[in-house]
Protein backbone atom coordinates (compact mmCIF):
# COMPACT_ATOMS: atom_id res chain seq x y z
CA UNK A 1 0.00 0.00 0.00
CA UNK A 2 1.54 3.15 -0.92
CA UNK A 3 1.46 6.00 1.57
CA UNK A 4 2.15 9.41 2.29
CA UNK A 5 6.22 8.60 3.17
CA UNK A 6 8.34 7.76 0.84
CA UNK A 7 10.87 6.05 3.43
CA UNK A 8 8.14 4.12 4.53
CA UNK A 9 6.95 3.06 0.50
CA UNK A 10 10.86 2.07 -0.10
CA UNK A 11 10.87 0.01 2.66
CA UNK A 12 7.87 -1.60 2.00
CA UNK A 13 9.09 -2.41 -2.15
CA UNK A 14 12.18 -3.70 -0.64
CA UNK A 15 10.94 -6.33 1.59
CA UNK A 16 8.21 -6.93 -0.87
CA UNK A 17 10.68 -7.61 -3.45
CA UNK A 18 12.99 -9.96 -1.00
CA UNK A 19 9.82 -12.17 -0.13
CA UNK A 20 8.84 -12.53 -4.41
CA UNK A 21 12.69 -13.37 -4.91
CA UNK A 22 12.98 -16.57 -3.95
CA UNK A 23 12.19 -19.05 -7.13
CA UNK A 24 11.71 -15.97 -9.20
CA UNK A 25 13.05 -14.75 -12.11
CA UNK A 26 11.61 -11.19 -13.27
CA UNK A 27 9.84 -8.92 -10.47
CA UNK A 28 7.07 -6.42 -11.38
CA UNK A 29 6.33 -3.10 -8.75
CA UNK A 30 3.50 -0.88 -9.91
CA UNK A 31 3.24 2.37 -11.63
CA UNK A 32 4.31 5.09 -9.03
CA UNK A 33 4.87 3.18 -6.16
CA UNK A 34 7.29 5.74 -3.96
CA UNK A 35 4.92 8.05 -4.33
CA UNK A 36 0.86 9.03 -3.67
CA UNK A 37 -0.93 9.05 -7.05
CA UNK A 38 -1.25 13.29 -6.64
CA UNK A 39 -0.46 15.84 -8.32
CA UNK A 40 1.19 18.21 -4.85
CA UNK A 41 3.31 14.57 -4.66
CA UNK A 42 5.06 14.17 -7.95
CA UNK A 43 7.62 16.82 -7.62
CA UNK A 44 8.42 16.48 -3.77
CA UNK A 45 8.81 12.59 -4.23
CA UNK A 46 10.46 12.91 -8.01
CA UNK A 47 14.71 12.08 -8.21
CA UNK A 48 16.85 12.20 -10.78
CA UNK A 49 18.58 9.18 -12.10
CA UNK A 50 20.44 7.57 -10.57
CA UNK A 51 18.80 8.56 -7.50
CA UNK A 52 17.63 6.64 -4.11
CA UNK A 53 15.45 4.71 -5.29
CA UNK A 54 16.57 3.14 -8.51
CA UNK A 55 19.90 2.59 -6.44
CA UNK A 56 17.66 0.60 -4.19
CA UNK A 57 16.20 -1.12 -6.85
CA UNK A 58 19.77 -1.74 -8.82
CA UNK A 59 20.98 -3.20 -5.69
CA UNK A 60 18.12 -5.66 -4.46
CA UNK A 61 18.20 -6.86 -8.51
CA UNK A 62 22.00 -7.84 -8.26
CA UNK A 63 21.93 -8.95 -4.55
CA UNK A 64 19.05 -10.79 -4.67
CA UNK A 65 19.92 -12.20 -8.66
CA UNK A 66 16.44 -10.91 -9.99
CA UNK A 67 14.92 -8.71 -12.83
CA UNK A 68 13.37 -5.82 -11.51
CA UNK A 69 10.84 -3.84 -13.49
CA UNK A 70 10.40 -1.20 -11.18
CA UNK A 71 6.92 0.06 -11.63
CA UNK A 72 7.05 3.54 -11.89
CA UNK A 73 8.50 6.83 -9.74
CA UNK A 74 8.44 10.62 -10.75
CA UNK A 75 11.80 11.04 -12.57
CA UNK A 76 12.88 14.50 -12.48
CA UNK A 77 15.03 16.17 -14.88
CA UNK A 78 15.37 19.65 -15.52
CA UNK A 79 12.47 21.17 -14.26
CA UNK A 80 10.27 18.26 -15.98
CA UNK A 81 8.69 15.35 -14.07
CA UNK A 82 8.01 12.24 -16.13
CA UNK A 83 6.70 8.99 -14.90
CA UNK A 84 9.19 6.58 -15.19
CA UNK A 85 9.75 2.84 -15.08
CA UNK A 86 13.48 2.04 -14.38
CA UNK A 87 14.19 -1.56 -15.24
CA UNK A 88 16.91 -3.98 -14.09
CA UNK A 89 18.81 -6.98 -15.24
CA UNK A 90 19.70 -9.40 -12.44
CA UNK A 91 23.23 -7.87 -12.39
CA UNK A 92 21.71 -4.83 -10.86
CA UNK A 93 22.32 -3.13 -14.69
CA UNK A 94 20.01 -0.73 -15.96
CA UNK A 95 18.34 -2.21 -18.97
CA UNK A 96 15.52 -0.06 -20.20
CA UNK A 97 13.91 2.93 -18.89
CA UNK A 98 9.82 4.19 -19.66
CA UNK A 99 8.32 7.52 -19.99
CA UNK A 100 4.90 7.42 -20.30
CA UNK A 101 3.66 8.51 -23.28
CA UNK A 102 -0.07 8.99 -22.86
CA UNK A 103 -0.64 11.07 -20.14
CA UNK A 104 -3.97 10.06 -18.21
CA UNK A 105 -6.32 13.70 -19.22
CA UNK A 106 -9.04 12.79 -18.66
CA UNK A 107 -13.13 14.08 -17.65
CA UNK A 108 -15.54 11.94 -17.02
CA UNK A 109 -18.73 13.53 -15.46
CA UNK A 110 -18.64 13.58 -11.97
CA UNK A 111 -16.47 10.16 -11.69
CA UNK A 112 -13.04 10.96 -12.43
CA UNK A 113 -11.22 14.20 -13.73
CA UNK A 114 -6.95 14.12 -13.88
CA UNK A 115 -5.14 16.06 -16.09
CA UNK A 116 -1.83 14.49 -15.67
CA UNK A 117 -0.20 16.65 -17.95
CA UNK A 118 -0.12 19.58 -15.75
CA UNK A 119 2.56 17.79 -13.72
CA UNK A 120 4.38 15.27 -15.96
CA UNK A 121 5.63 15.80 -19.41
CA UNK A 122 5.31 12.87 -21.74
CA UNK A 123 8.28 10.08 -22.63
CA UNK A 124 8.62 9.90 -26.83
CA UNK A 125 9.40 6.29 -27.48
CA UNK A 126 8.54 2.41 -26.78
CA UNK A 127 10.76 0.82 -24.58
CA UNK A 128 12.04 -2.86 -25.53
CA UNK A 129 13.50 -4.67 -22.56
CA UNK A 130 16.33 -7.32 -24.25
CA UNK A 131 16.69 -10.14 -21.35
CA UNK A 132 18.04 -13.40 -21.53
CA UNK A 133 14.07 -14.99 -21.65
CA UNK A 134 12.64 -12.86 -24.47
CA UNK A 135 12.40 -9.61 -25.42
CA UNK A 136 9.30 -7.41 -22.87
CA UNK A 137 7.90 -4.31 -24.14
CA UNK A 138 7.31 -1.76 -21.16
CA UNK A 139 4.24 0.88 -20.96
CA UNK A 140 2.47 2.34 -18.22
CA UNK A 141 -1.14 2.53 -17.43
CA UNK A 142 -3.44 4.41 -19.87
CA UNK A 143 -0.24 4.08 -22.42
CA UNK A 144 -2.33 0.24 -22.41
CA UNK A 145 -5.66 2.23 -24.04
CA UNK A 146 -3.38 2.66 -27.10
CA UNK A 147 -3.44 -0.58 -29.30
CA UNK A 148 -0.80 0.93 -31.50
CA UNK A 149 1.79 0.35 -28.90
CA UNK A 150 1.21 -2.56 -27.99
CA UNK A 151 1.42 -3.19 -31.37
CA UNK A 152 4.57 -1.83 -32.33
CA UNK A 153 6.35 -3.44 -28.94
CA UNK A 154 5.27 -7.26 -30.64
CA UNK A 155 6.27 -5.83 -33.83
CA UNK A 156 10.02 -5.25 -32.59
CA UNK A 157 9.95 -8.54 -30.42
CA UNK A 158 7.90 -8.32 -27.62
CA UNK A 159 6.84 -11.77 -26.53
CA UNK A 160 5.47 -10.38 -22.62
CA UNK A 161 4.52 -6.81 -22.61
CA UNK A 162 4.27 -4.96 -18.77
CA UNK A 163 1.69 -2.59 -17.85
CA UNK A 164 2.83 -0.85 -14.51
CA UNK A 165 -0.80 0.81 -13.96
CA UNK A 166 -3.18 2.41 -11.67
CA UNK A 167 -6.80 1.97 -12.98
CA UNK A 168 -9.17 4.11 -11.07
CA UNK A 169 -12.72 2.88 -9.38
CA UNK A 170 -14.70 3.74 -12.62
CA UNK A 171 -12.05 2.68 -15.24
CA UNK A 172 -10.57 -0.28 -13.83
CA UNK A 173 -14.15 -2.05 -13.33
CA UNK A 174 -15.37 -1.17 -16.58
CA UNK A 175 -12.10 -1.66 -18.72
CA UNK A 176 -9.41 -3.05 -16.93
CA UNK A 177 -9.56 -6.91 -17.85
CA UNK A 178 -10.89 -6.31 -21.24
CA UNK A 179 -7.79 -4.30 -22.35
CA UNK A 180 -5.73 -6.49 -21.10
CA UNK A 181 -6.44 -9.72 -22.36
CA UNK A 182 -7.07 -8.20 -25.89
CA UNK A 183 -4.21 -6.72 -26.12
CA UNK A 184 -2.75 -10.42 -25.40
CA UNK A 185 -5.31 -12.19 -28.05
CA UNK A 186 -4.71 -9.45 -30.57
CA UNK A 187 -0.64 -9.74 -29.77
CA UNK A 188 -0.26 -13.42 -29.19
CA UNK A 189 1.75 -12.20 -25.82
CA UNK A 190 1.85 -12.33 -22.24
CA UNK A 191 0.43 -9.59 -21.04
CA UNK A 192 0.80 -8.77 -17.15
CA UNK A 193 -0.42 -5.83 -15.35
CA UNK A 194 0.61 -4.41 -11.82
CA UNK A 195 -1.42 -1.99 -9.57
CA UNK A 196 -1.05 -0.65 -6.36
CA UNK A 197 -3.42 -1.95 -4.28
CA UNK A 198 -6.67 0.19 -3.53
CA UNK A 199 -6.84 2.49 -0.46
CA UNK A 200 -9.94 3.68 -0.11
CA UNK A 201 -8.69 6.97 1.60
CA UNK A 202 -6.16 7.84 -0.83
CA UNK A 203 -7.14 10.64 -3.44
CA UNK A 204 -7.01 8.42 -6.40
CA UNK A 205 -8.02 5.46 -5.68
CA UNK A 206 -6.79 2.63 -7.54
CA UNK A 207 -8.30 -0.23 -8.78
CA UNK A 208 -6.06 -2.93 -7.96
CA UNK A 209 -6.22 -6.31 -9.47
CA UNK A 210 -3.14 -6.88 -11.03
CA UNK A 211 -3.12 -9.49 -13.44
CA UNK A 212 -1.43 -12.50 -15.98
CA UNK A 213 -2.68 -12.74 -19.11
CA UNK A 214 -2.01 -15.55 -21.44
CA UNK A 215 -1.81 -15.33 -25.26
CA UNK A 216 -4.66 -16.81 -25.74
CA UNK A 217 -6.13 -14.25 -23.70
CA UNK A 218 -6.85 -16.26 -20.57
CA UNK A 219 -6.22 -14.94 -16.99
CA UNK A 220 -3.68 -17.27 -15.23
CA UNK A 221 -3.50 -15.55 -12.25
CA UNK A 222 -5.11 -12.45 -10.32
CA UNK A 223 -4.55 -9.82 -7.68
CA UNK A 224 -7.73 -8.73 -5.58
CA UNK A 225 -7.86 -5.34 -4.42
CA UNK A 226 -5.46 -5.68 -1.65
CA UNK A 227 -1.31 -5.47 -0.92
CA UNK A 228 -0.07 -9.14 -1.77
CA UNK A 229 2.53 -10.42 -4.16
CA UNK A 230 0.99 -12.56 -7.47
CA UNK A 231 2.93 -15.10 -8.56
CA UNK A 232 2.79 -16.55 -12.24
CA UNK A 233 4.80 -19.28 -14.10
CA UNK A 234 5.43 -18.11 -18.14
CA UNK A 235 5.42 -20.85 -20.48
CA UNK A 236 6.73 -18.94 -23.55
CA UNK A 237 6.66 -21.67 -25.87
CA UNK A 238 2.91 -20.82 -25.67
CA UNK A 239 3.51 -17.46 -27.61
CA UNK A 240 5.23 -19.35 -30.71
CA UNK A 241 3.01 -21.89 -30.72
CA UNK A 242 -0.18 -19.66 -30.75
CA UNK A 243 1.33 -17.74 -33.53
CA UNK A 244 1.75 -20.67 -35.23
CA UNK A 245 -2.07 -21.91 -34.89
CA UNK A 246 -3.55 -18.77 -35.66
CA UNK A 247 -0.78 -16.52 -37.58
CA UNK A 248 -2.27 -12.94 -37.22
CA UNK A 249 0.73 -10.87 -37.04
CA UNK A 250 1.68 -12.74 -40.49
CA UNK A 251 -2.12 -11.93 -41.29
CA UNK A 252 -1.44 -8.12 -41.25
CA UNK A 253 -2.22 -6.23 -44.21
CA UNK A 254 0.16 -2.95 -43.28
CA UNK A 255 -0.84 -2.02 -46.56
CA UNK A 256 -4.31 -1.52 -46.34
CA UNK A 257 -3.91 0.00 -42.78
CA UNK A 258 -2.49 3.13 -43.96
CA UNK A 259 -4.37 6.20 -44.11
CA UNK B 1 -30.78 -21.08 -39.08
CA UNK B 2 -28.70 -21.49 -42.13
CA UNK B 3 -29.26 -24.02 -44.32
CA UNK B 4 -28.06 -26.47 -47.45
CA UNK B 5 -30.89 -24.61 -49.87
CA UNK B 6 -30.39 -21.15 -50.67
CA UNK B 7 -33.98 -20.69 -51.56
CA UNK B 8 -34.54 -21.38 -47.79
CA UNK B 9 -31.98 -19.37 -46.96
CA UNK B 10 -32.76 -16.42 -48.58
CA UNK B 11 -37.11 -16.67 -47.72
CA UNK B 12 -36.05 -16.66 -44.09
CA UNK B 13 -33.34 -13.77 -44.35
CA UNK B 14 -36.71 -12.05 -46.22
CA UNK B 15 -38.90 -13.12 -43.41
CA UNK B 16 -36.78 -12.25 -40.67
CA UNK B 17 -35.44 -8.84 -42.40
CA UNK B 18 -39.46 -7.74 -42.81
CA UNK B 19 -40.54 -8.69 -39.45
CA UNK B 20 -37.14 -6.80 -37.91
CA UNK B 21 -38.19 -4.20 -40.00
CA UNK B 22 -40.64 -2.18 -38.38
CA UNK B 23 -39.18 0.91 -36.43
CA UNK B 24 -35.85 -0.15 -37.01
CA UNK B 25 -33.88 2.30 -39.19
CA UNK B 26 -30.53 -0.36 -39.65
CA UNK B 27 -30.80 -3.92 -40.55
CA UNK B 28 -27.97 -6.42 -40.47
CA UNK B 29 -27.74 -10.03 -41.42
CA UNK B 30 -24.59 -12.53 -40.15
CA UNK B 31 -21.62 -13.49 -42.50
CA UNK B 32 -22.35 -15.94 -45.24
CA UNK B 33 -26.35 -15.91 -44.60
CA UNK B 34 -27.28 -17.18 -47.83
CA UNK B 35 -24.91 -20.62 -47.65
CA UNK B 36 -23.10 -22.82 -44.91
CA UNK B 37 -19.96 -21.85 -44.26
CA UNK B 38 -18.11 -24.71 -45.97
CA UNK B 39 -15.66 -25.47 -49.06
CA UNK B 40 -17.87 -27.10 -51.10
CA UNK B 41 -20.82 -24.70 -50.84
CA UNK B 42 -19.16 -21.31 -51.77
CA UNK B 43 -18.49 -21.68 -55.39
CA UNK B 44 -22.59 -23.27 -56.07
CA UNK B 45 -24.10 -20.30 -53.54
CA UNK B 46 -21.72 -17.50 -54.86
CA UNK B 47 -23.25 -14.74 -57.29
CA UNK B 48 -22.02 -12.02 -59.53
CA UNK B 49 -23.14 -8.82 -58.46
CA UNK B 50 -26.01 -7.75 -59.03
CA UNK B 51 -27.43 -11.09 -58.56
CA UNK B 52 -30.43 -12.91 -56.67
CA UNK B 53 -28.97 -12.49 -52.73
CA UNK B 54 -28.43 -8.63 -54.07
CA UNK B 55 -31.59 -7.56 -55.79
CA UNK B 56 -33.56 -9.02 -52.88
CA UNK B 57 -32.21 -7.00 -50.47
CA UNK B 58 -31.90 -4.21 -52.34
CA UNK B 59 -35.66 -4.71 -52.87
CA UNK B 60 -36.41 -5.14 -49.20
CA UNK B 61 -34.39 -1.91 -48.31
CA UNK B 62 -36.58 -0.22 -50.54
CA UNK B 63 -40.11 -1.48 -49.94
CA UNK B 64 -39.76 -1.37 -46.26
CA UNK B 65 -38.12 1.76 -46.21
CA UNK B 66 -34.30 0.58 -44.36
CA UNK B 67 -30.91 -0.01 -44.25
CA UNK B 68 -29.73 -2.89 -44.64
CA UNK B 69 -26.24 -4.59 -44.02
CA UNK B 70 -26.01 -7.78 -45.99
CA UNK B 71 -23.89 -9.52 -43.87
CA UNK B 72 -21.64 -10.99 -46.72
CA UNK B 73 -22.22 -13.98 -49.08
CA UNK B 74 -20.16 -15.66 -51.78
CA UNK B 75 -19.70 -13.14 -54.36
CA UNK B 76 -17.90 -14.49 -58.18
CA UNK B 77 -15.88 -12.25 -60.01
CA UNK B 78 -14.24 -13.86 -63.00
CA UNK B 79 -12.74 -17.11 -61.18
CA UNK B 80 -12.84 -15.20 -58.49
CA UNK B 81 -14.77 -15.59 -55.45
CA UNK B 82 -14.68 -13.00 -52.37
CA UNK B 83 -16.15 -13.25 -48.55
CA UNK B 84 -18.83 -9.58 -49.68
CA UNK B 85 -20.99 -7.66 -47.62
CA UNK B 86 -23.67 -5.37 -49.72
CA UNK B 87 -25.29 -2.31 -48.13
CA UNK B 88 -28.13 -0.46 -49.39
CA UNK B 89 -29.72 2.19 -48.27
CA UNK B 90 -33.29 2.84 -47.72
CA UNK B 91 -33.94 4.01 -51.09
CA UNK B 92 -32.05 0.38 -52.11
CA UNK B 93 -29.33 1.37 -53.83
CA UNK B 94 -25.75 0.05 -52.87
CA UNK B 95 -23.71 2.34 -50.87
CA UNK B 96 -20.65 0.09 -50.28
CA UNK B 97 -19.29 -3.55 -50.91
CA UNK B 98 -16.75 -4.65 -48.41
CA UNK B 99 -14.56 -7.78 -49.57
CA UNK B 100 -13.70 -9.72 -46.50
CA UNK B 101 -10.09 -8.38 -46.14
CA UNK B 102 -8.05 -10.89 -43.66
CA UNK B 103 -8.91 -14.75 -44.28
CA UNK B 104 -9.13 -17.18 -41.87
CA UNK B 105 -6.37 -19.40 -42.25
CA UNK B 106 -5.74 -21.39 -38.98
CA UNK B 107 -5.23 -24.57 -37.55
CA UNK B 108 -5.79 -25.13 -34.18
CA UNK B 109 -4.67 -28.52 -32.86
CA UNK B 110 -7.39 -30.86 -32.26
CA UNK B 111 -10.33 -27.89 -32.60
CA UNK B 112 -10.59 -25.71 -35.29
CA UNK B 113 -8.42 -26.29 -39.20
CA UNK B 114 -9.66 -23.86 -41.60
CA UNK B 115 -8.16 -22.52 -45.01
CA UNK B 116 -10.64 -19.83 -46.19
CA UNK B 117 -7.55 -18.41 -49.09
CA UNK B 118 -8.21 -21.94 -50.73
CA UNK B 119 -11.36 -20.77 -51.56
CA UNK B 120 -11.79 -17.59 -51.38
CA UNK B 121 -9.77 -14.15 -52.44
CA UNK B 122 -9.74 -11.30 -50.27
CA UNK B 123 -10.00 -7.87 -50.63
CA UNK B 124 -8.10 -4.81 -50.66
CA UNK B 125 -9.53 -1.58 -48.90
CA UNK B 126 -11.32 -0.72 -45.75
CA UNK B 127 -14.89 0.31 -46.73
CA UNK B 128 -16.69 3.31 -44.95
CA UNK B 129 -21.07 4.05 -45.37
CA UNK B 130 -21.85 7.03 -45.72
CA UNK B 131 -25.55 7.16 -44.01
CA UNK B 132 -27.91 9.60 -43.22
CA UNK B 133 -27.46 8.92 -39.43
CA UNK B 134 -23.08 8.56 -39.11
CA UNK B 135 -20.49 7.05 -40.82
CA UNK B 136 -20.44 3.18 -40.47
CA UNK B 137 -17.42 0.88 -40.81
CA UNK B 138 -17.92 -2.63 -42.24
CA UNK B 139 -15.43 -5.53 -41.67
CA UNK B 140 -15.77 -9.17 -41.91
CA UNK B 141 -15.55 -11.65 -38.94
CA UNK B 142 -11.65 -12.30 -38.59
CA UNK B 143 -11.00 -9.31 -39.93
CA UNK B 144 -12.55 -7.53 -36.52
CA UNK B 145 -8.93 -9.55 -35.34
CA UNK B 146 -7.28 -6.36 -36.52
CA UNK B 147 -7.18 -3.49 -33.85
CA UNK B 148 -5.65 -1.88 -37.26
CA UNK B 149 -8.77 -2.13 -39.30
CA UNK B 150 -10.74 -0.65 -36.22
CA UNK B 151 -8.84 2.71 -36.05
CA UNK B 152 -8.40 3.10 -39.43
CA UNK B 153 -12.43 2.87 -40.28
CA UNK B 154 -12.43 5.42 -37.44
CA UNK B 155 -10.06 7.78 -38.15
CA UNK B 156 -12.14 7.86 -41.55
CA UNK B 157 -14.80 9.00 -38.95
CA UNK B 158 -16.64 5.36 -38.84
CA UNK B 159 -19.11 6.39 -35.47
CA UNK B 160 -20.25 2.80 -35.67
CA UNK B 161 -18.30 -0.44 -36.88
CA UNK B 162 -20.66 -3.35 -38.00
CA UNK B 163 -18.93 -6.65 -38.20
CA UNK B 164 -21.00 -9.91 -39.89
CA UNK B 165 -19.20 -13.05 -38.04
CA UNK B 166 -19.20 -16.46 -36.82
CA UNK B 167 -16.44 -17.42 -34.56
CA UNK B 168 -16.76 -21.01 -33.82
CA UNK B 169 -17.05 -22.92 -30.66
CA UNK B 170 -13.31 -22.95 -30.03
CA UNK B 171 -12.59 -18.50 -30.87
CA UNK B 172 -16.01 -17.39 -30.00
CA UNK B 173 -16.17 -18.73 -25.81
CA UNK B 174 -12.48 -17.27 -25.67
CA UNK B 175 -12.65 -13.92 -28.03
CA UNK B 176 -15.64 -13.07 -29.02
CA UNK B 177 -17.10 -10.48 -26.07
CA UNK B 178 -13.60 -9.10 -25.20
CA UNK B 179 -12.97 -8.38 -28.80
CA UNK B 180 -16.10 -6.40 -29.62
CA UNK B 181 -16.07 -4.55 -26.12
CA UNK B 182 -12.43 -3.77 -26.58
CA UNK B 183 -12.66 -2.52 -30.27
CA UNK B 184 -15.69 -0.38 -28.88
CA UNK B 185 -13.27 1.06 -26.24
CA UNK B 186 -10.33 1.62 -27.70
CA UNK B 187 -11.91 3.59 -30.82
CA UNK B 188 -15.11 5.01 -28.73
CA UNK B 189 -17.70 3.57 -31.08
CA UNK B 190 -20.59 1.85 -31.53
CA UNK B 191 -19.37 -1.94 -32.09
CA UNK B 192 -22.07 -4.33 -33.45
CA UNK B 193 -21.31 -8.00 -34.83
CA UNK B 194 -24.21 -10.60 -36.13
CA UNK B 195 -23.73 -13.93 -36.08
CA UNK B 196 -25.41 -16.99 -37.67
CA UNK B 197 -27.24 -18.95 -35.53
CA UNK B 198 -25.54 -22.58 -34.33
CA UNK B 199 -26.08 -25.40 -35.84
CA UNK B 200 -24.84 -28.08 -34.36
CA UNK B 201 -25.07 -29.78 -37.10
CA UNK B 202 -22.87 -27.79 -39.31
CA UNK B 203 -19.62 -28.64 -41.07
CA UNK B 204 -18.40 -25.14 -39.41
CA UNK B 205 -20.53 -24.64 -36.45
CA UNK B 206 -21.03 -20.87 -35.51
CA UNK B 207 -20.62 -19.44 -31.80
CA UNK B 208 -23.77 -17.08 -32.42
CA UNK B 209 -23.84 -14.42 -29.50
CA UNK B 210 -24.59 -11.40 -31.95
CA UNK B 211 -23.70 -7.93 -30.11
CA UNK B 212 -24.15 -4.48 -29.64
CA UNK B 213 -21.62 -2.86 -27.90
CA UNK B 214 -21.86 1.04 -26.82
CA UNK B 215 -18.52 3.19 -26.93
CA UNK B 216 -18.10 2.36 -23.58
CA UNK B 217 -17.68 -1.10 -23.66
CA UNK B 218 -21.01 -2.68 -22.31
CA UNK B 219 -22.63 -5.14 -24.13
CA UNK B 220 -26.03 -3.26 -24.73
CA UNK B 221 -27.41 -5.74 -26.11
CA UNK B 222 -26.67 -9.45 -27.19
CA UNK B 223 -27.91 -12.56 -28.68
CA UNK B 224 -27.91 -16.06 -27.18
CA UNK B 225 -26.82 -19.26 -29.87
CA UNK B 226 -30.44 -19.50 -31.30
CA UNK B 227 -31.97 -17.82 -34.58
CA UNK B 228 -33.27 -14.76 -33.40
CA UNK B 229 -33.62 -10.77 -34.15
CA UNK B 230 -31.61 -8.51 -31.36
CA UNK B 231 -32.51 -4.76 -31.31
CA UNK B 232 -30.90 -2.16 -30.17
CA UNK B 233 -30.87 1.26 -29.90
CA UNK B 234 -27.98 3.54 -30.64
CA UNK B 235 -27.35 6.71 -28.84
CA UNK B 236 -24.75 8.31 -31.26
CA UNK B 237 -24.43 11.24 -28.88
CA UNK B 238 -22.45 8.97 -26.46
CA UNK B 239 -19.94 8.69 -29.27
CA UNK B 240 -18.90 12.88 -28.90
CA UNK B 241 -19.75 12.62 -25.08
CA UNK B 242 -17.52 10.02 -24.23
CA UNK B 243 -14.83 11.32 -26.70
CA UNK B 244 -14.53 14.76 -24.37
CA UNK B 245 -14.62 13.12 -21.37
CA UNK B 246 -11.71 10.99 -22.58
CA UNK B 247 -9.93 11.64 -25.43
CA UNK B 248 -8.34 8.67 -26.46
CA UNK B 249 -8.15 9.84 -30.25
CA UNK B 250 -6.61 13.14 -29.44
CA UNK B 251 -4.19 11.68 -27.49
CA UNK B 252 -3.08 9.36 -30.03
CA UNK B 253 1.11 9.64 -30.57
CA UNK B 254 1.10 8.71 -34.51
CA UNK B 255 4.73 9.77 -34.71
CA UNK B 256 5.69 7.34 -31.80
CA UNK B 257 3.70 4.45 -33.31
CA UNK B 258 5.87 4.29 -36.60
CA UNK B 259 8.22 1.37 -37.19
Amino acid sequence: MVTGSKEKNLQNASDMITRASGGSQIIILPEMFNTPYRAKSFNDFSETYPGKTTEMLSNLARKLNVYIIGGSIPEKEGKKIFNTSFSFNNKGTLIGKHRKIHLFDVDIEGKIKFNESDYISSGNKTTILDTEYCKIGIAICYDMRFPELARKMVLEGAQIIIVPGAFNMTTGPAHWHILARTRAVDNQVFFITASPARDTKADYIAYGHSLICDPWGEIIAESDEKENILYGRLDLDLVSRIRKQMPLLLHRREEIYRL
